[in-house]
């Protein structure tokens, strides 16, 4: 394990928090805000731990897969446990599991509050809530590499183990140029939102706020009643956007470069927008008496089934209310999740497809003993490692989920609460169904089943492998 | 496809189950009941059809893979509509998806029942419910090898697609004489359980039908209070032998050869009876105060634990109102399921060896990316086949465990109901949690969730790929 390399980019995540957090500080600044103090405090602590860090660079820049997962797992740590000083210092969350909750819940996009009430908190603190989506989003690892000239290669092994899905492609052959790329389609499409957001006279602050929730599908709301209390167009923009933030954004980077039939071929995205058709059709046949029309039945079931397939997890209204047909779609849309290399989280319906396609070439093996079959996915076929380590993927997770239900029953709510609560937060969608329904909040629980939430919502995001491997022994041996 | 030989086996299978049903005649001879006559007429039919088809022996007597699938496939859906025509003449039950349900339900030995009141049935028709869980359980194939000198070779191929579990080796090189081993094995046990009962002063029909039921792993009691109302002996006697009915046979045929050091080395074996050890302990302190003394709750404990991993389903208490913690652990249970090569169902405790030895191998892996590392257990290399379709079996479990709870969601029930109904018949077991649990029946659910169920039921006992097969193309075509 090459240790030095590890601790010269925890210095740089430390100095890059640093800098995010003097966005809130500036809007504590303008609404004259004391609790903008404790962003410029939280600011000297990184600081002061993170500027040592740099300070020797490491002579061996090489990053084997190892060393980026595990750094890329700690990165996720110590940015967590940085993010959650302003929430403490600041008073606005007076423990510190709950703020750690709040923040790791930020960060990695899932949006699940301990909160009750969020409308009391100042612009600073609600500012910060909103920009942790933000940066999780498209990972603090693809936007270190953008500014960061590493040397000593190997880089894509650190997106690689930030990245969601079965496998990660450079867009062009330089990682630095590809993250640039990455982040310029991101920050414009989040722009686009905020414009769009503006015509419909939402205010400028709700505005950004709203748009970096959506952007990062994280599904923070800084309204009490999350996003129904807006006009129908407001919602409607949500919802394109937050459909269009779970595409792999390879897609657009293709229809930049005027690729638009490889972009329009890819079956990922054909899936993806396959099951959200599909999932708003059955939803709003089954929901159009509590809307009283087809119309509104169609709006809502778009905004709910754009909201949780992208893992962001806005609401509009009470879908614990709808019938269980409906209720058993939201639950299985939390599994599947938004596209690779989006922002989005859940299974990824990459690996569905993948999934699917190797269940379809078992059964042709059945029939064709000797047959060699290949599992191919937009004409390329899928690389045996890949097709092993989606399989492995779902095993994995199905483990993670079952310890983590088991652990939170102790606390002895009822198990649909259970269910849904490791589901919402393991794949980083925000709510659940019953107890942590889009009307409540994860306050309730104990310090212990949020530690394990908080675990959930980290495995979540970095698609649990870099986590585990932190708790293998082999890991630490130096050579 | 090789259509002769699957027509011809059908037909043999018709005559068995014509020589099956013979025994509910006799009993209903005995007990003077008119209910025997059904019997008399089922067993007509059965040769009507039965004889015509194996007048022609099949000149190409080889089973290929294919074949060895779809006619087990075929086999078991002629069982269990034959096996329904009894219930239907002797108006134990009027509506034909009931009696389709309650007689897959038997032979797949989940022991899921529609009927709210079992004791106003005649004897006879009680026997054959728990008749069809003692053929089902080692399977109606591998009884047919014991009797049918069939040429040609290959005959492993239907035991494969038959027993349960990852891989099944032959105990022995002839597949006939496995077949015996296995059935003989299966008999004796059986006996010593009735012997056992017998002891503990249970009516000789009884301790019949319910060492048929213990010994299927199925779960169909013939009072309404399943087995609570026996005496604790009983119990404890019931509890013993559903543990060793869950247990490989393969372990029992090395300590019949005497080799002691192989069958006590066996990993499978050790973890079932591992997590049996542990969800006992947890479940009994989680309980303690619900059944007044530690005894009891141990007692208790090791009854419903050894019940549901087995997946018989028998019960001495309503464990819907035991805590969630403890509902949980159950729930868990009804996944895992008994031994690979037992009468036990669910996804098989070697399986879940298999699926967290490749998580451990992927993680090593991660850190090694050069090593070359094999899945072992019991100390020999797993066939990379064997992992790969143990890795796809998890797979299309869980597809087709969400389709179903999808589509019983149509019935409007709670969450819990659905997916505990889905879980306790595909996994074979029987009682579910809520509207399913152990004091309710299935009778409520539509005629459409009725036949996913029967599908699940079949899919769960024959490990889903013979009965996905049927609804290829491919299987169909003529070569």
């Amino acid at each position: 394990m090459n240790y030095s390399i590890i601790i010269y980019i925890i210095g740089w995540i430390l100095n890059l928090q640093a800098a995010f957090m003097t966005l809130p500080a500036f809007v504590g600044i303008i609404y004259h805000e004391k609790a903008g103090f404790a962003f410029l405090a939280s600011i000297a602590i990184c600081l002061i731990i993170g500027i040592p860090l740099i300070r020797r660079k490491p002579s061996d820049g090489v990053f084997h897969t190892k060393e980026g997962y595990v750094t890329v797992a700690l990165s996720w740590i110590t940015l967590s446990i940085t993010g959650a000083i302003p929430f403490l210092l600041s008073r606005s969350i007076k423990d510190p599991v709950d703020a750690l909750f709040e923040t790791v819940s930020g960060f990695t996009t899932t949006g699940a509050s301990i909160l009750a009430d969020v409308e009391v908190l100042p612009h600073c603190v609600l500012f910060w809530r909103s920009f942790t989506h933000w940066i999780g989003g498209m990972g603090v690892l693809v936007f270190m590499l953008c500014l960061l000239p590493l040397t000593g290669g190997y880089h894509m092994n650190l997106m690689k183990a930030e990245s969601p899905g079965p496998s990660v492609s450079r867009l062009v052959p330089k990682v630095q140029s590809t993250a640039k790329i990455l982040y310029s389609i991101y920050i414009s499409l989040t722009f686009l939102q905020i414009m769009f957001l503006l015509i419909g006279k939402m205010p400028v602050f709700d505005a950004v706020c709203t748009a970096f929730g959506t952007a990062g599908t994280g599904g923070f709301g800084i309204k009490n009643d999350s996003i129904a209390g807006y006009s129908t167009y407001i919602q409607n923009v949500i919802t394109v956007f937050m459909i269009l933030f779970g595409i792999n954004f390879n897609v657009y980077f293709l229809l930049l470069t005027k690729k638009y039939m490889q972009a329009l071929k890819n079956e990922e995205v054909h899936c993806y927008l396959g099951i959200i058709a599909g999932s708003v059709t059955i939803i709003a046949f089954n929901i159009r008496n509590i809307c009283g029309s087809m119309g509104k039945a169609f709006q809502q079931a778009a905004f709910q089934v754009g909201s949780i397939i992208t893992t962001t997890g806005f609401s509009t209204t009470d879908f614990n209310q709808w019938p269980v047909v409906s209720r058993t779609i939201l639950f299985m849309l939390m599994f599947i999740g938004a596209c690779a290399g989006s922002t989005g989280g859940g299974i990824k319906v990459s690996r569905l497809v993948i999934l699917c396609k190797t269940v379809r070439k078992e059964l042709h093996l059945y029939l064709h003993p000797n047959a060699v079959k290949k599992i191919k996915m937009d004409g390329k076929t899928i690389p045996h490692e890949t097709v092993r380590s989606t399989n492995i993927f779902l095993v994995v997770y199905v483990l993670i989920f079952a310890i983590s239900v088991l652990l939170i029953g102790f606390d002895n709510f009822d198990l649909t609460t259970n269910f849904t609560a490791v589901a919402a937060t393991f794949n980083n969608i925000g709510p659940g169904l019953e107890l942590v329904g889009p009307t409540h909040n994860f306050g309730f629980f104990s310090h212990l089943s949020k530690c394990v939430l908080i675990f959930d919502m980290l495995a979540g995001r970095l698609e649990i492998f870099p986590l585990l491997l932190l708790f293998v022994r082999d890991t630490w041996k130096k050579f």
